[in-house]
């Protein structure tokens, strides 16, 4: 659950229309953490890093300040070099605010290339019951 | 031009995905002021608003505090009830940083519905030489 | 508790600077909350605004992404048309974060001047214990 | 010279306080570029972060969206190993919007100890005609 700030609103007295992306940031990271793993632990442990190369939101409803917003955070296909998380995001009367995806690449951070998700991440979604993951 | 704040970075170096919303902002906010149009009189005068309803970045190079980087905003139809923008971002190399664009509608403040856009606008564009616009 | 965002970090690796105003602001919602009032009660209901007239912060140990912050929000004296909120962060490890204060006055939305608290506020405070207010 | 963007104000139809952090940093920034200098050059050739240790507002009038802010940036003091800058910000009408004052600490980024001022810095302030600096 996210509650706007005062700062995310903006003179219209909605949620400003570029803050839905850190939403959705934290949609990622609790998907991640309920996996078990703490998002910092792509950078510190393994060099990776995960910049967005898309992003996509159609926008339903405003949001408004101190709202009790829920956002559902999806991962829909296995990763490879690329990851895709789709968003819903609803108020307290379950009106929908936003839908939306993102997609990160992987990517080492000395190299600057794409890579394959790491070993461990593989392996906490599949004993999170993701199929057609390649170990 | 707009140069990236170091606000406007993130721990990996570059400038925060959801920053290139406000980039956008910017690019939209100076195409209307070079039609005579301080982006303020929409809501000022005629009890406009203008929220956003689709927003889409793609994202190419990642730019860096304090790089130089040039938005090129274009209308490329005359607006409805929807106008939509179509951005290009690219840095001093003129290497592509993203592209995307937003679409927002015309909403009348008090009713809260969907309007036509403001005559002055219209005619701003015909002016600027927009073709197909209906007065 | 607040979890720094990604988009909360610069290239430093830390919180930028100026975000804990955000954090402050978080800390002076959640104190009205457990009073039992929404903040945006005085706007809605009362027509009162409450702008910042004084903003210290002083930065004792960087915070990092992901970091579990635990925010604590001191009213020391009773508001007047103004009312200052002193603030506490600290990390997990209970080290200092940082210390400051806002400073932000009563106004009528409508006369734009400084104002007595509302009324159900002065009482919720005297229910929740603090000494020294005239109703 | 900056304009406030939409995404800066909040809900009252003023700048969001939390963001004149950012504009003192654009205040700093140019003060220094005009001295010759990218401020990036600290962290890219110097291996010195600048960390912010203490902030000070005082608002005095609201900005809005897209005003004419003017912020004027002063070094009063030769830096030690501290240095602290000085801020107005006022309107078109000349109306001072905010003062206050941000003081930042040299630390070298692999020790994370204080250090003096970098010399081509403290040079281009001699030349920039700062009296009272030791080279």
């Amino acid at each position: 659950m996210v509650r706007p700030r005062y700062s995310e609103t903006d003179q219209m007295g909605y949620v400003y229309y570029g803050r839905y992306a850190e939403y959705f940031e934290i949609g990622r990271t609790e998907l991640v953490r309920e996996l078990g793993i703490p998002y910092s632990r792509f950078e510190r442990e393994d060099g990776i890093m995960l910049p967005v190369i898309e992003l996509q939101v159609n926008y339903k409803t405003p949001a408004r300040y101190d709202d009790a917003l829920t956002i559902t955070t999806q991962l829909k296909e296995p990763p490879t070099a690329r990851i895709r998380f789709d968003y819903q995001i609803v108020n307290e009367q379950q009106e929908l605010v936003v839908t939306g995806h993102v997609v990160l690449v992987f990517i080492h951070t000395h190299t600057r290339r794409p890579c394959r998700p790491p070993r461990f991440f593989l392996e906490a979604l599949v004993q999170g019951g993701m199929p057609g993951i390649e170990l």
